[in-house]
């Protein structure tokens, strides 16, 4: 399993991703899902993975070794594609040359061709823009209704997203809910797990702001997850007990 | 879709059910999931139901009509049934009674034989008990260090119940955490839908200490979902901004 969550709010974008991979409750490993490609000035751009692993693994490569263009015959890479929009499709493009390559015989072993992956980030001359990626290459965007996008185990960490997000939540504290919503997933699905890789990409930078692994040694984290359970507890505790009688 | 939860504390047990059903998106209706059982002084007991709607009525059904018990010959119903083990059991009887009668001709019409059910309450002589019955008929019981179970769409409810809720919450707290975990799947979930129907038991009491239905109209329940988005926004903009830099 895994959880990642892209948040697009007014001063940039966030993108966090847990490491865990598992074959089984018996199969667990630590693997990368966060992946970002700079170059400062240029072009940003942040990929969180969930899915099979070595699909997910087999499009990021082809993401760096590049694809031909069918309409001028050069090869293109995500280091070269002019813009986001183009960039999603690209990325769409390199999912469907792998579903060629592997997915017919994937789907004999009785193994799913399952990969879905948030891209987030801007090209000079562009917006910063957040998309989602399904494994049949085609993808959605978030918009200032809806500026959060989630992939893996997305249930646990939605409540507090559909609470406190919006377009005008500031960068630094749609962090701060990026990683309340990855603690709420951590404690309920052991398939998710740390350490968890952070990015931020303000708006119009043209580089990484933030880039981070948080991992069980943490301060920072484990004092939020402690503040974040005590807060939690007064805030129910303030509530006026329920009124209610037998009336029905 | 559907949201119960039963929650077993020091000094009762609480039981909470939305009541919305739907065939598909654009055919949704409100049924009671929760009915409740009591003969004062001798027994109480609670049912939240979830799965196919025809299938959990035939249940309720036959637990009320009764079931020949094979070794006496005499009919027995939830009114006469001796314990809450033994309860639990007939409830799965009943379960094998229905897909007896209508599994096989459902699974011709590729409808799933889906039923689950919190079965919550006390036997004059017996504990305060809560057990989770599946479509099987077999089931599991909540102890002390899970005292909550949930059926139906889980996942949005679950962080609060398992950050807040251990066997030495109240029973007038445990209800307003088993409400806040219903408003975020409210919240995060159209299948699941107000009002919402509420029963409160306290241990040895044997008898329906609350029952409520909370509807759209309900001052306290909306002043909790205000009281509690206010108390979460307080509480992650009390929490530091987060000190990570550019360092992987």
């Amino acid at each position: 399993m895994t959880y990642c969550v892209g948040i697009l709010v007014r001063d940039g974008l966030v993108m966090l991703a847990d490491t865990r991979t598992n074959a089984g409750l018996d199969n667990i490993a630590t693997f990368r899902k966060l992946h970002l490609y700079q170059t400062e000035g240029e072009r940003v751009i942040a990929i969180a993975t969930a899915g099979n692993l070595a699909v997910s693994q087999s499009v990021l490569n082809v993401l760096t070794e590049g694809l031909e263009n069918p309409e001028t015959g050069k090869i293109e890479t995500i280091h070269t594609i002019p813009s986001m929009f183009k960039v999603a499709q690209f990325v769409g493009r390199a999912i469907r040359e792998v579903y060629r390559i592997h997915g017919k015989s994937m789907e004999q072993q009785a193994a799913s061709f399952d990969v879905t992956m948030l891209l987030g980030g801007q090209v000079k001359g562009g917006r910063l823009r957040l998309f989602m990626i399904y494994s049949a290459g085609n993808f959605i965007e978030a918009t200032p209704d809806t500026p959060y996008l989630q992939i893996g185990e997305h249930k646990y960490g939605k409540p507090i997203l559909d609470r406190a997000v919006t377009g005008e939540t500031d960068a630094s504290e749609a962090l701060k809910l990026g990683l309340i919503s990855m603690d709420s997933t951590l404690r309920s699905n052991l398939g998710v797990g740390m350490p968890i890789d952070i990015a931020v990409i303000r708006r119009d930078e043209l580089k990484i702001g933030i880039s981070h692994r948080i991992d069980e040694s943490d301060t920072y984290f484990s004092h939020m997850r402690t503040h974040w359970s005590e807060a939690l507890r007064a805030a129910h505790q303030a509530i006026p007990a329920p009124p209610y009688g037998h009336d029905v």
